[in-house]
């Protein structure tokens, strides 16, 4: 996601830390209170910082979501693949990031409300949120494509499909986490074997 | 989703006019400005009733919410399964299902963001919308395993598998609406296609 944020970087440590502090309150209150009903002053009384002390770094309120949504991005986006770089097929690969994505998603549950209110925020970020998260997909189907390790079909849409299952299944174990029944492993090899050979039996049309 | 709705509703002919208006303006404020930026004033003058009248029909705005949210639900499934209905094979039903998903989220864009809205206003609401969803799906996701149609999977996690595609690739004709290059019935034969051998290439791990 290519942002021009205005943002001031802290430099010495004192300002780093008050820097986070916005960063961890900001992220804190958008969750439980979403991103309507959270203002600057609850943001620098939950950060423990002094009101007049935000506006040093972010112009404002939408400036500093921005930011959050950006690192969130980065963020997944890194833990993913760091772990899926240690894999070498596409299914290894394919596997390791969907286990990743929920390990991210079940540590970081603010997650999701974050990132789903950029659609009621400003819909051009919502929607350049997926289309980058897409876009890196591309990358990786096309060269399991030129590997003849995956079937020829349109590799966009098969990233949409992709995020839906991992987005979808996400929410589910979110529903269900805390029940004793829940087998994340379980779950990913019902997905892997989806992934592998559909839902269809052979001939069921 | 079974709610237990302390609505009045309308009988007379006028009465019925203006329960009809105020959901009508509700749905456009709620879609526009979203749930919290949206008073019960803001309804009534969109709804061009008086203000008082709203509460001879909801006690509060969430009941209203939690009410459109319900017709939502009901005129989605209303609509898909009287199409999926006429078909015969899993295989069809499918297709039919995920088209007519489409078709309604095209002439409701609004759909997405009054449903996923709930996640900031009640989240047992979000949670019960979805699993009413799956719920359903599961009953012909039986079936179908039943009549030997498709593979044996646990069927809630393939719910939410094809709730996912559905969603995900649904804000990809979203985001692209208004493109020239859109095909939908390509992109249906794309998930098609998936759904009918799954991603990999047979051997490919």
């Amino acid at each position: 996601m290519k942002l021009d944020l205005n943002i001031k970087k802290p430099t010495t440590r004192n300002a780093k830390n008050t820097f986070a502090e916005i960063e961890r309150g900001a992220i804190k209150l958008f969750y439980e209170r979403g991103y309507h009903n959270t203002t600057v002053a609850n943001i620098t009384a939950e950060a423990g910082v002094a009101a007049g002390t935000f506006y040093l770094y972010f112009p404002s309120k939408i400036v500093l979501y921005q930011h959050i949504l950006g690192v969130f991005s980065y963020n997944i986006r890194k833990y993913i693949a760091e772990r899926v770089s240690e894999k070498n097929t596409r299914y290894e690969k394919e596997r390791e990031g969907i286990r990743s994505f929920f390990e991210y998603m079940i540590e970081n549950p603010e997650m999701y409300n974050i990132i789903w209110e950029a659609l009621y925020i400003d819909y051009n970020l919502f929607r350049q949120y997926y289309q980058t998260f897409a876009d890196r997909y591309v990358v990786g189907l096309e060269e399991a494509k030129k590997n003849d390790e995956i079937r020829d079909l349109d590799s966009e849409v098969i990233a949409y499909i992709l995020m839906g299952i991992t987005n979808f299944v996400g929410l589910k174990i979110l529903f269900d986490l805390g029940n004793n029944n829940i087998d994340i492993e379980k779950i990913i090899d019902v997905i892997m074997e989806f992934l592998e050979k559909g839902l269809f039996k052979e001939n069921a049309h």
